[in-house]
């Protein structure tokens, strides 16, 4: 009984099916399990021509974002451009369904399409084996999607809390200045690129690569890409102006394609995307690769673009949630962007999420519920429908004018400025999955910021707080004696606070410590001819847990007290630090006399039967 | 400042250097640095001839159970026969110049033996290649020692506190079951025998060589065995007998060597030690192994044995300086482990660390010092220089027997029991570890006894307690109302506890888990028709960190909350918690009304202002 609330608080903290109550008809139960499954019933029923409105507005505004970022995602994971616009179609209806978050508009990412592209490249040629490369591509694809899908129906979605926003900070920064520098490739018009992904071989393939410089490209690029900094900076000084940023993109699109069909006679060596099929997603279950040497590759791709889809779809529909006061389940969430990815992995598809700068977009756009994604599915299917061909002298260095200026506001360089006032280790942790993915490569970057987060964990665990305590005169308080200057020691007395819950990684610690407590408390008071040390009292107000070592602690530390004739004394242990101290029998060897509910009644009841007995 | 003073609670918080004052002579201060760095001077001083008199006795005792162990757990590493004893004569000597611990028997123990014995059987073959064999066993020892030293030297010696006792527990019956049924080899007479060291393999292969079995040796073997554990069983039952089981394998030895002498006219076929050269340890530093293809296995073997045998001398001494009454400093202690088995790598020995069984009978025959390690080197200096050859005709069998009754007193099934009892997800880690290294291998064992205990502390730092407390009547004392059924909770408040720190890795669990506190409140009252809530009282005290990730959930809350009209509380948020508040610029959202000292105080506070303004 005590085991089954413990691990329904461990997997079901936000208790799923509250909504059911036993007193309610069939028909109203089958309804709440409908909701349940699909959001959609939720919400559908009242949905209304006005809403739809605003639903329309926001979706044709994401679209013309969603087209020109997905053909440029696809390309920074070393993608045919096209597989970025079939992306942009499958997932946000299925989402649309499935979803609970209303203002996620979902799509590609450039994260995650960086570490796909990274991963893959790393073993598998793009350009040499393009097949076997978009295999693995949707192969990874089901794998997140199945790893998604199982973390929150295992609700595990506790998981993903793993990346702390300080190494989640530091690891998007990196990442960003490597795909900008990536990008260089696109706007300065070199066509021998590395394909790694650390700073030093890509700023040595630059600068290597000189002669290709083309200054056509560079004039074109570096335009375009001043004009959609100012738009973007302009959309953040105003958020009302929103829409400026958000149709910037397709505009450039449509402008550099323009310049490129009426100069296309005079200047040649502007790379442009060339052909594109027409035509809707072409199913792809047949492509997808279950052996074969580089499955583990796959497997291991999806699982890490999986948790990094993931992470992002689920802060941003918590953010946008929280603005407009809803809830969104996380587990729940996760089942249904695991199970967008499986569905378009048959379709062509590769890892999608909720966008950072999509949703936001969508948010200001106005959007009200996920029908926005679906407007602007409708909007894309009409390109791939018709539109195809007019991509054919799009050039190459918009796209990668629109992957930087989509990056670039992930260096949230205020943020790292915050962590370094108000916790120097979480400004560590930054850094280091910083510095790892800039210099050593994307996945280890990332362990790294994962180590460093639990490492920090760790240290809080091993090396507890502890404290003297005192008296605040004239209360029943006791406060620590370094941090409130009014608290006053008690003669006789020695009140040790632990601040941890007392684990076998801190019980030798803890033990050690409170041992050096009452030794420089003993030569303090020895020194200025003090009466000494009688009892020891151990304030167990924050040690909320207690586990079989630190059981043994207590008992061999009042073992020694008791050699050195010391009083040990329990105040206020916590009803599961309780239980367990009796049940390990412990409590019986301190009796009756040591234990209490406060640290003023046992100072109070033992100094008064001192008095008794002097 | 505050940095520094977090920094020296992490590496020294045992103040090793407590004993300099600013006031003593440069003539005491060099007698405190010798004492520091070598402690034989701060007991050799007050050495008497009362003292060596026990620990002559004392020292001649471990050293009839050191010489058959030395020879019996050399074998058990695939070693030859004459390195156990070799291990039992140099690294005594250096321990007792370094050493802090009193009571330590120092020499080759088990687990060490059998780890560094599997991992190096792996790959390499102790039978075809037995130099590099050698070689990598002494490169392994120095790694072990060159990571003890360090370990102790950048004060990390919290790292072995990892090793929970209740993951120990189950590591060690594991390994005790592996090393018996290995023993089945000598005591069955295999010859053709299973290098590998999982249960299966072992007894198939026990299985397989039926025909190989040997009557006579099963014969002499069982009843030594018998033997042996009928001593050790009387030792235990009585204390003061101790001596019994220490002289036991000694005299089995002899026993069955002169029985061998007697009867090897008569029966052939039971397996002897054989020649073992005469004379002290010949110097190995040129055997150390620094490049080539096995570098990699050597580093690892010896980080591994190099934790194990670490684990095992700490707790050792610290179990004995604490039934005597003084300390034992770890990372000193560490320092003296890692030189000594430095110094053993260039001297012909294998890993050597404080061993349980040879400690407790050390200390059991009355030992005071580390003279009596000096004697039993002493008496090994002896064996080695005169009574090699007598160990001839030693049959193999009785090393199994002295072996199994050495490991099967790792088995500590009450211990288990006691952990079922008292911590389920305790025993589930011991459960793990004890299957891993039974059916897996012991590394890996090892790692999944570690990673158990890790989890087990993640787990309870991402799903802490909350709770809802109330007023216990007559008092200003605030109880959690689930476990104290005389608290009764405050109309128009909530008020719910946080028994962890608040961190990345529970800050979106807790910020669900605070709304659903507030819901179910909520539903609870408006279908009982109760007033609703008004105002969220967040009790703070057993939140003992937090860091930016937890600052963002508090502002988020309160955000959240205060769309909903309900006003959001602090109650005595300790210093530190306190500090990044201010910091982080959170408190000043939550202004003068926002924070009290103690939960009663809040309550009171504000509903005297709700009276005042109704």
């Amino acid at each position: 009984m005590k085991l089954r609330r413990r691990l329904s608080e461990i997997f079901f903290p936000d208790d799923p099916l509250h909504a059911f109550k036993d007193d309610q008809t069939w028909f109203r139960k089958l309804v709440l399990v409908l909701q349940f499954l699909f959001p959609v019933f939720k919400w559908a029923p009242n949905y209304s021509l006005k809403l739809l409105k605003s639903d329309v507005v926001s979706g044709l505004t994401i679209a013309s974002l969603a087209i020109p970022q997905g053909i440029s995602y696809a390309k920074l994971a070393n993608l045919p451009p096209i597989i970025g616009l079939y992306s942009s179609f499958v997932p946000p209806l299925i989402y649309s369904v499935l979803g609970s978050s209303r203002h996620l508009a979902v799509g590609p990412v450039s994260i995650a399409s960086l570490v796909m592209g990274t991963m893959l490249s790393d073993t598998v040629s793009c350009t040499n084996d393009p097949i076997l490369y978009l295999k693995l591509a949707f192969t990874a694809t089901f794998f997140a999607g199945l790893f998604q899908a199982s973390l929150g129906f295992l609700r595990l979605g506790f998981m993903i809390d793993f990346l702390s926003k300080a190494t989640l900070v530091g690891f998007m920064a990196g990442a960003a200045v490597i795909v900008s520098l990536q990008q260089l490739k696109g706007l300065l018009g070199i066509v021998h690129f590395t394909t790694k992904m650390q700073l030093v071989p890509v700023l040595s393939s630059v600068y290597h690569h000189k002669h290709e410089w083309s200054w056509q490209t560079i004039v074109m690029g570096v335009g375009f890409l001043v004009l959609l900094l100012t738009t973007r900076k302009i959309s953040m000084r105003k958020p009302k102006l929103f829409w400026i940023s958000a149709a910037a993109p397709l505009a450039s699109v449509v402008l550099s394609t323009v310049l490129v069909l009426c100069l296309k006679s005079k200047v040649l060596d502007i790379k442009t995307i060339g052909h594109l099929p027409k035509g809707l997603n072409p199913p792809s279950s047949n492509m997808l690769y279950f052996h074969g040497p580089h499955l583990a590759l796959a497997i291991k791709t999806g699982i890490i673009t999986g948790i990094l889809s993931l992470t992002e779809g689920i802060a941003v529909g918590r953010t946008f949630a929280s603005l407009k006061n809803y809830q969104v389940d996380g587990n729940k969430e996760m089942m249904a962007i695991g199970l967008m990815n499986m569905a378009g992995s048959c379709s062509s598809c590769y890892v999608t999420t909720g966008s950072f700068s999509r949703s936001a977009v969508n948010y200001n756009a106005g959007a009200q519920t996920v029908v926005s994604n679906i407007i602007m599915a409708s909007a894309v299917l009409i390109t791939l429908s018709f539109l195809m061909p007019l991509f054919y002298y799009t050039p190459n260095l918009i796209l990668a004018a629109i992957i930087i200026t989509a990056v670039i506001g992930l260096i949230d360089y205020q943020a790292a400025y915050k962590l370094w006032k108000v916790d120097k280790l979480d400004f560590l942790a930054c850094l280091c999955s910083f510095l790892g993915v800039l210099f050593i490569s994307v996945p280890i970057g990332l362990a790294i910021a994962v180590g460093v987060s639990v490492f920090k964990i760790m240290l809080h665990v091993t090396r507890p707080n502890t404290g003297v305590l005192g008296n605040i005169p004239g209360t029943k308080i006791y406060r620590n004696v370094s941090r409130y200057r009014e608290a006053v020691r008690v003669p006789n007395f020695i009140i040790i606070t632990i601040e941890a819950p007392l684990y076998f990684a801190n019980s030798t610690y803890l033990q050690e410590r409170i041992l050096r407590w009452i030794r420089e408390e003993e030569e303090w008071l020895a020194s200025n001819k003090r009466e000494s040390i009688k009892c020891v009292i151990l304030d167990m107000t924050a040690v909320t847990a207690i586990d079989t070592s630190g059981l043994d602690t207590i008992s061999e530390l009042r073992k020694t007290l008791e050699r050195r004739s010391l009083k040990l004394v329990l105040a206020n242990p916590v009803a599961s630090v309780m239980e367990k101290l009796q049940r390990s029998k412990i409590l019986e060897s301190f009796g009756l006399e040591g234990l209490y509910l406060t640290v003023g009644e046992a100072v109070d009841d033992i100094s008064s039967s001192w008095k008794a007995r002097p």
